[in-house]
């Protein structure tokens, strides 16, 4: 095994006339005379071209009479939610030829397994090792879905809480992120399928055999993705409820308030009136019994609205989820 | 039949030299160098073995050379909702070796029938073996199922009676239980209708029979989950109308409140200001004439509210549901 | 043609052994003795029989060496809802097996086109009977169709006139029995399907094509239940919109109390006021102008709600629908 | 070419046994003698009759040895919004069957073109003239659909200017129109899919070139009304939102004048007391100037609600939609 | 190469006699004599001619014995949203004839590849040309689509700053003109497929490699707009979910107001009324005392609604939203 930093297309050349398998990775697609210079040693269609360069394309497998281009998509976070980077893959009996839109190191595990002399990687020829790199990227999912469902959990316990506006930003975020994750894997699997089923000679047949179980993986995501965009749709109905639910509160708060003194104030008016003939108003115990007749008004206002639950709602509060 | 506790892979070793059919049952799969021997000794291959390790894996039959592999999934209720437990099944000529997460019980059925000497397990060879365990896995579904059944109804009770925010938070966990099992018993289908379908020569004609009755199993469970997960749809509904039919009954507190005194009191104003000319304040019968004016001007809202249907919300409770 | 009432297994067993056709109805599944005689006499499948007696089954076509199963589904109205209830039927060359879980009467019809000597049922053999038999139970659907389109028009009746909160819960109510009713139409589709496509001996030509006309229903009245769903889907939007306006209605109340009376309060408070120079309250006409300013203040307050609709919503009714 | 009004079968009788093509149109459903000879004289099938008598039937095709039956319906605008009628064709080598369940005239061009001795329809035997009648039935179609897209719009129209509660109800209603529509139309295309598919030797070359057009007229129907579907959706959502904004504006009218006045009211309330020491009511200017904070406030009010945006909502009027 | 403007049909007639490759492009549909002598010459079915003239046709691919029908849409921005034009191509051995319904540019690009005599594009025959004219008219739909993302971007800025009514209708209209592009983008998805897998001597294989890509775009742009209505679908949650927040912000303001005042003015009331024995009135420090107890009243109130957030809701704003 030999690793080496290639700088010229050139000594490309004299690396494919040895009898071995190359792994030839390409970083950053912005020296077009260098893809130039690539496609020509390659002879990589025009089409193919096109699909390396214009980043994004859908995952995809296609055939051409020299080589299999595998075109997949790794996910990263980026500064505006989920970034997903381009891998495209040539497969020929001796050649690996990977393109990436940026400089990386998803592929790093995979060299230090060559590194490391594994026999399988090294043995199994270039599938295996297209195999690999497609693993690699397909593995490279499963953290970011862990990061989803922590993301909806922390939602769903803020939502309990101390639900604000913002959170319903977040769960449309969430939620466009999880179909770009989904629009990214989706054609993955059937691009995975397609090197599966295909009588590609390529292939071999314990390759076809992990690539089952890559396929199994893209599944398994979709799965995932699938369950965790019902739960944020699930999520965004019980924040609306408890929109409702404060909207409530606040309603009952001004419907207590009003109902209790827009009555005594009324009392009060009735006796702050000018009226020659009121004999109440000449009572000596007018004043304290009007006091009273108010306080169990109070009373009883605050009786029914109890009755009523309306305030009895502190008690109303989530009980422990786990119940 | 045999049975025994085994302690040492090496034992097993012996066992299967004899000509008979072995069920090796392993709990647990903390000990990594038992099941590294375990491996070796059945020839299991390393994908075979990750998937069996890896858990949870998504249900699936994979064919190899020595053997087939079927892995498939319980449905056990856990701390926080429905906790998926896989079962990994290896049926070959002449051993089922199966795997499971944690010790558990959910095969003792089994282990009776053959105890008893059941004719029909102890002759039919490992596929029949394989197909009970498998049955035994999914009918483990069916009390689940029950309780969510009987959880939804007791939920839409609730609403009905007395609606409160923890409800929906409640519908919300029965439906992601409901995502959960859903994504449990979907690919278990596929799963036995691949053994079905495919031309494995381990399965024999009478095994395929016993799976399509497995896999109808299997489609009931789904239209029932299906069922349910509308139901839940549906609850979530009506508790959000409840919620707007209890916010409704507070403005009309409000608004009956409000529309009533509101008046009233501007009349107490009118007669509370102190111009010099205000004639009505020197009548003899103003005090008690304004009473009476109030009093009907009282009665003439409270009719109107009445006839309006505000004041007889009383009359509006839910009516039997079995009308 | 003869009929008799059979009450012992070992009557049938001479029935059997005349070469005829025998029609052998079982009402009521209670009885494990006289089911397990008739397995015996039939050579029932173990699973055949289970799937005969653990109702409700999946509808679905089974075939065994001996003769074919069609389990399928009838619909009932019980008190809690739609209630299917299972028929189960075996159909050999020499014999028509039915089991029902109750007893009923959903097969007179049959029994007196037969009793009748109509030729058509009576000259085409079992499988003409079965299908006459299948054909009884899809039919028995219909009327249950029906009653949702009344039930549905009903309640769209209500929410025009008098929208009251246990309209949605019968809108709840009427989706799940629809889904109910999804749920035992559509295998039964299916089994129906694999009746006419299996090349199954025991069918004969002619019975395939009424079989396919049996077919045509089902998915007619799939047709209907999935119209009845969407109906009922829409009828819930319409019924909460309606609260919505009832909300408005009740809003706009307050706030044209409150925005008439309010004011004019204040303007009553000021002149209740006791400053010493307040020369207003000297004034002959003081008292007169006030009152009348109030008078245009409450016209003004009335003209612009009017303007704005909110004091014409009578006129705001539903127009008769049919303009 | 000739045309008949035919009173009796048995005229029908002599017509086919001339050596030419013939059409039989028959209106109306009521005579079950009528029909009866009619079935006897073609050999029509007894599920065929039925399928004619019992209206509605799911539009299909039925092959049966004489002749080809197929079912289709026209879409009629009625008093209760849509009326689809059926129209059942029988296709044989040498005469065309056709029962309409009304007197209608949806044929008038058809015989038009015949008459005018239009060469393709007179020339092209019995399977081109059934063809005619199917486009002229699916033609029907598009004077309907572009009724709804009018109606769709003319309601788009009505909420944007002026939103009242039976906006809601036409827009249920057209989606239940919509809804009927599409049943009509869907099984069409798969019966017309049918006679195309079908190695049916009534069927030419030609013709079935002209059905594949008529087949591409059923899918464009049906993407039509999918689109009105949705766009019908969507209107009830913005209804309900333009709702929403209506009782936000009563609210913000509501909140707006109570906050003004309630705290003006206190002021006013507080310089009615009685209380023997309260040195403001006795000086010279305390009057004016309570009046002038009263004044003060006010305004303060307003910038505070302008600033807010709620005294500013007659800006937010729908903008042109064109803009 | 030749490139002429042709005026007359007859002269089209002279170059089809060459031994060349000719395309033809007929701009605008109006002349109906021009149109039938095109027919005559080109021998167009009239059923292919129909399909030309009546625009808008569902994209597709029809096979004639003289040439291929292929029938495209572009999408242009029109006044009223998306306005699809139909582009029409008949593809032979020998000529290339398009249709298009308005003048347009949107093949120059094409025109100067054949003028700049790009090899590949004038040696690959008619089907290359096609396959061209196909591309230009899908690439026309990405920069359509970059609007749309701006559009919605641009929306969601709006709602988070300053949700107006009038959002809801752009979503609405959003919605609409991405229902029109996804039905004008569908069927052209199968009609190239269509002309990929059927077995049409005139596409060459290399031209199928071409296609190939063109439908992986047709794909790409499906998936962007599905993406795009789902994040239209998620706006108008978030849309109406602030105008809740807006309504609970008035809400919240009135219950503040009357909360605070309501009982300040009931307090200012008792001490207005005008009993003879109202001990307090006579004190000294009555008034002071009484307005002491009014500030530490509303100093609690403001305290309580602090606490309980609705004072604080001006710190509720959304966060920044990359936080």
């Amino acid at each position: 095994m030999e690793e080496r930093d290639i700088a010229t297309v050139a000594e490309i050349k004299d690396l494919l006339e040895e009898n071995t398998v190359s792994w030839i990775n390409v970083q950053g697609l912005g020296d077009e005379n260098v893809l130039r210079e690539l496609a020509d040693l390659f002879s990589i269609h025009a089409l193919a071209l096109e699909d390396v360069v214009n980043v994004p394309q859908r995952p995809k497998v296609e055939r051409y009479d020299e080589h299999t281009l595998c075109i997949t998509r790794m996910a990263l976070v980026g500064d505006r939610g989920i970034e997903p980077e381009q891998v495209s893959v040539f497969i020929s009996p001796n050649y690996v030829l990977t393109f990436q839109e940026r400089c990386g190191d998803v592929f790093d595990p995979i060299r230090n397994r060559i590194r490391q002399g594994r026999p399988v990687i090294r043995s199994s020829g270039p599938s295996y090792l297209a195999y690999a790199l497609l693993d690699a990227v397909i593995d490279g999912y499963y953290p970011l879905l862990e990061t989803f469902g922590e993301r909806l959990e922390a939602l769903e316990d803020e939502i309990l809480g101390n639900p604000q506006p913002v959170i319903l930003h977040e769960i449309h975020k969430s939620k466009g992120d999880l179909l770009a994750l989904r629009r990214a894997i989706w054609p993955q699997r059937e691009a995975i399928n397609a090197l599966i089923r295909d009588e590609n000679p390529l292939i071999t047949k314990t390759v076809r055999l992990y690539l089952r179980d890559c396929y199994d993986h893209c599944v398994q995501i979709m799965d995932a993705i699938e369950t965790y965009r019902e739960l944020a749709g699930g999520l965004m109905d019980v924040y609306l409820s408890s929109v409702d639910n404060r909207q409530n509160e606040v309603m009952k708060v001004l419907t207590i308030m009003a109902s209790i003194f827009i009555p005594l104030t009324f009392l009060a008016g009735i006796y702050g009136m000018n009226f020659e003939h009121m004999p109440e108003l000449h009572f000596a115990w007018g004043y304290p019994f009007l006091l009273a007749v108010m306080f169990l008004l109070t009373v009883a206002m605050v009786v029914y609205f109890r009755r009523k639950g309306w305030l009895g709602w502190q008690q109303n509060e989530p009980r422990d989820r786990n119940d």
